[in-house]
């Protein structure tokens, strides 16, 4: 099968919106929700701190009482109590009297004021206090953390250790989380082996599984990967099976023009190819259809095509599909460089770029998974340039600003 | 127990240097390896590619045979034989011959370039060609990737999609990576409740077992929590029993000067606290000490309290402990906020900030877990300034600079 007429980035996006898939939602624990993405708003059930607490270990007392108090004139209050974190009195304070409190504990009725303990000598059932403090000191206010029935999260975001503590003191020990996207992911190449000190010739180490696999774990799937030779009655066999068992199949190897490549025909066989060829450099061969109502994505063999593909096309399907967007941040950086581009074709060329300069690119095409450790950008030259010059303010896409967390 | 003299951040740090733990390796599949921290120093065995081989679909041929073809002169070669990916040919090329070859195919004998599939037209044994290449067109050669024997990744990398791809090139199926710190989180306080719609008057949502195990987790280890009430002799227990069992020992609550807090006396009563009071705020509470030769830091009850410990001091050891370096990037911003403070004291304070400006701070001490969903970056107050000035120019880390991912 031959290349169709190659499609713009924006209509592939169109045509993959148009079947975008989004995954179920699920009730779990709240303590297995590291990184998950959140199904639902959460409301607080509680006010937090539920109650007017003291923000120091110290005395609970009347401000009033301290006002004038110094080291040189100190003031004398009777203790009528103690409150350790977790406890609560009971009693209302009167002029002149303390309750000694502890950090957390709840301000008891009629004080106003918390003084520390380091101001003060312990007397027995007395206390010397040496300074004065005002209305309010030490005291945090129930609710300054949370009102009760705010809404404080919103659906679609990753829970990281703030978001999961802050859902705990709203009350929730189970939340609704995006199940997690199963990808299944097919590799295919009579030239692929496993990686060993030793390998023959003609043969290639299939790094993709490795390197694809790890891209998935990257934004949150669940990946089953599976070697297939290129033989077009196994890997029909197999992507069916995938089809049904998997949320999404991505497939790597014979998306070119060659005799060794056959999973695009054997889609074709099965169903249409919704696109195949895409104006994007590395990455054009791309093809993308869908089997028994599940999405194929079928990526170069060459790591550094599936790369690009993955991270321009596969990234935000998969990021759709529990509710995010994937929209990463295009900054502006003067290139160092001078890269030829054609038009019609959006490249993707992997960068060096710091806070002012795009310093290195490579652009010799497939193959180098060593410049994608060096580099930490990309590029990105549209279809409508012939190309940059050096000096040109120029589109950067860092790689982090396109992982999910 | 009273709080010891408070020492400063980076006496604290001394302490913990000269007690610091680090982890043993394990061998592991490299598929296992997403986001572990590298053992050794990788050198690959191979060259990547393993030979000279075809970056196209089309034809390897003579260069020279190719000068002067164009659309209006072509010229026709004969087609010798045909070479898919993982196939390769024993035949020498001769003037006027090429072999048809699918991208990634090594390049035969005599060929010294492809020729694009675009460019000709074939024609039964023979292809008409439309243009003429120069020399090496087409074609990477052996090694270009990677020479085999070099060292392309260094001990305490941490292994994400593009190193785990180069280290399958370089023909590793496994690697030696660092063992997860094994993490005992001890809760106490009998204040504390699980979280639910409805607690009652005085308890408090035991927010940290779920933000401090997340924490945990973000940074490689593995967490096990427990809750235990404030009594001397459960924590004892508990504390020589983690001791045994775990790497490294968390306690949060107990800290403070008073009747509840228990944690820093029964350390005291089985070991020597190496430090108690660090001028650092939120936070002065933290306790160090080592129990059967296990770190045992003693965290405050409140979370934000907790967090900025965590942040300080338990980030760096757990690092440590990986053999990474934990060594956030310190910028600079000018603060649109006047925030004051006292000498002797470092100030970690949650702010808000921007490209240019710190936004927002907030300093109403401990128990705001929102801002911290709100907060973006600590602003640094040192511990030889009084606070700072709208206008200043003061130090920020940001919260990811913070993070091991």
């Amino acid at each position: 099968m031959i290349l169709s007429e190659l499609i713009s980035i924006k209509d592939a996006f169109k045509i993959m919106d148009k079947t975008q898939k989004v995954k179920d939602c699920e009730i779990i624990p709240l303590e297995d929700s590291h990184l998950r993405v959140l199904g639902e708003d959460i409301h607080s059930y509680h006010d937090s701190p539920p109650f007017d607490k003291s923000a120091m270990d110290g005395y609970a007392l009347i401000a009033k009482d301290t006002f004038g108090a110094s080291t040189d004139t100190p003031k004398t209050l009777n203790i009528i109590e103690e409150i350790g974190a977790g406890d609560f009195s009971e009693k209302e304070i009167s002029d002149n009297e303390a309750i000694r409190i502890a950090t957390g504990a709840p301000i008891p009725k009629g004080a106003d004021a918390v003084l520390m303990e380091e101001f003060t000598a312990s007397n027995g059932d007395k206390i010397e206090i040496h300074t004065q403090v005002p209305p309010s000191e030490n005291i945090v206010p129930q609710g300054e953390d949370i009102k009760k029935g705010k809404k404080i999260l919103v659906k679609g975001t990753i829970l990281k250790p703030s978001e999961i503590g802050l859902i705990a003191s709203a009350g929730y020990a189970k939340i609704k989380v995006y199940k997690k996207p199963k990808v299944k992911l097919l590799i295919t190449g009579n030239e692929l082996v496993n990686p060993s000190k030793t390998i023959e010739k003609a043969q290639i180490i299939n790094s993709n599984k490795y390197l694809i696999s790890s891209m998935i774990r990257s934004i949150g799937g669940i990946v089953d990967t599976e070697h297939l030779r290129d033989d077009a009655d196994l890997v029909k066999i197999a992507i069916l099976k995938a089809s049904k068992e998997f949320d999404i199949v991505l497939t790597t190897g014979g998306t070119a023009i060659s005799k060794g490549d056959v999973i695009v025909d054997v889609i074709d066989s099965i169903t249409d190819v919704l696109f195949h060829g895409v104006g994007v450099r590395p990455g054009r061969p791309i093809a993308y259809a869908e089997v028994e109502n599940t999405p194929i994505f079928m990526l170069s063999g060459y790591p550094i095509a599936a790369i690009s593909q993955f991270d321009i096309f596969i990234r935000r399907y998969i990021f759709k599909m529990q509710s995010l967007n994937y929209d990463p941040t295009i900054v502006k950086r003067e290139s160092k460089v001078k890269i030829p581009s054609d038009l019609g074709r959006t490249d993707y060329v992997r960068a060096f770029t710091d806070d002012k300069y795009i310093i290195r690119a490579s652009n010799k095409g497939s193959g180098i998974i060593h410049s994608m450790v060096q580099s930490n950008s990309y590029l990105i030259i549209d279809d409508n340039s012939e190309g940059i010059e050096k000096g040109d303010m120029s589109n950067i896409i860092f790689f982090k600003s396109m992982l999910l967390y």
